[in-house]
């Protein structure tokens, strides 16, 4: 199945994978949420080749995860890539990447601890209901059509409806 | 740089991104959590070849994402995947790939709502302080290095120490 119909698909969580499942994508976005917004950092840090780069940053800007703004070093212009606001609100699912990463992949604990600004405590990601504030596991949830399902229903990953 | 790399960096982000970060494992495994688990009904649902599709189960199995269990089907016996108690944990990064999507790609609306049995609201994400419990923006993060990190300080995605 090409990208383009995950894209399509009438589900949220396909259709981000189907912009976001490559494991440079989401690296390129950590990297920026670092600090690391320079086309030259991006490379030298992780070790991509030069045309690939090019390739996904290109994606995320015409996704509207990162900006394109220009700067002079060494009387040449160059460029870095800044998350939009659209971008920042990747960092749940960079987190809960983390907490899981932490959990299963870290033998010897946590190798960074994101810690609160404000008191130093620890970020957890939780999934809660929205109403009456419970912690929820897959166990706990319901999934209903919303406003945006076609009348037909959902139109499955292969493209026939289920 | 190769996948290898990454699930060496020091970084759990980049840990689970070198293990999730294809468009097909984090698809296959929300598949998992809608309860499609057979070989043949992925196949069909994801419209993926048997070779690709094979060999991500087996990536997802070694992981420990999935367990192998046998049925009969026929007289036949197939093998269902189920997500295991690790597979489970990984719901709040689908959670949180689905709430990014539903505001970005869902023009019309959640295609799917995800409600709480016990009271019917809606599952939401949230990056809190497990401290004093604020919710907390990539802005309120300060990140230190924790108990995992080797002594020299962190291996860079390239290899080298930065």
């Amino acid at each position: 199945m090409p990208v383009s119909d995950l894209e399509r698909d009438t589900c949220s969580i396909a259709r981000t994978v189907a912009l976001l499942g490559d494991r440079w994508m989401l690296v390129i976005i950590r990297q920026a949420f670092a600090g690391i917004r320079r086309f030259e950092q991006l490379q030298s840090t992780l070790g991509i080749s030069s045309a690939l780069l090019s390739d996904r940053l290109a994606r995320l800007v015409a996704a509207g995860v990162l900006d394109k703004h220009p700067y002079v070093d060494a009387r040449r212009t160059r460029h870095e890539y800044r998350l939009t606001d659209r971008g920042m609100q990747l960092y749940p699912v960079l987190q809960a990447l983390r907490v899981w990463g932490d959990e299963h992949l870290a033998p010897d604990g946590p190798f960074m601890l994101y810690t609160h600004r404000g008191c130093g405590g620890v970020a957890q990601v939780e999934l809660t209901c929205g109403d009456c504030g419970d912690a929820l596991t897959a166990r706990d949830i319901l999934p209903l059509p919303g406003p945006g399902m076609p009348p037909g229903g959902p139109i499955a990953l292969s493209g026939t409806r289920s």
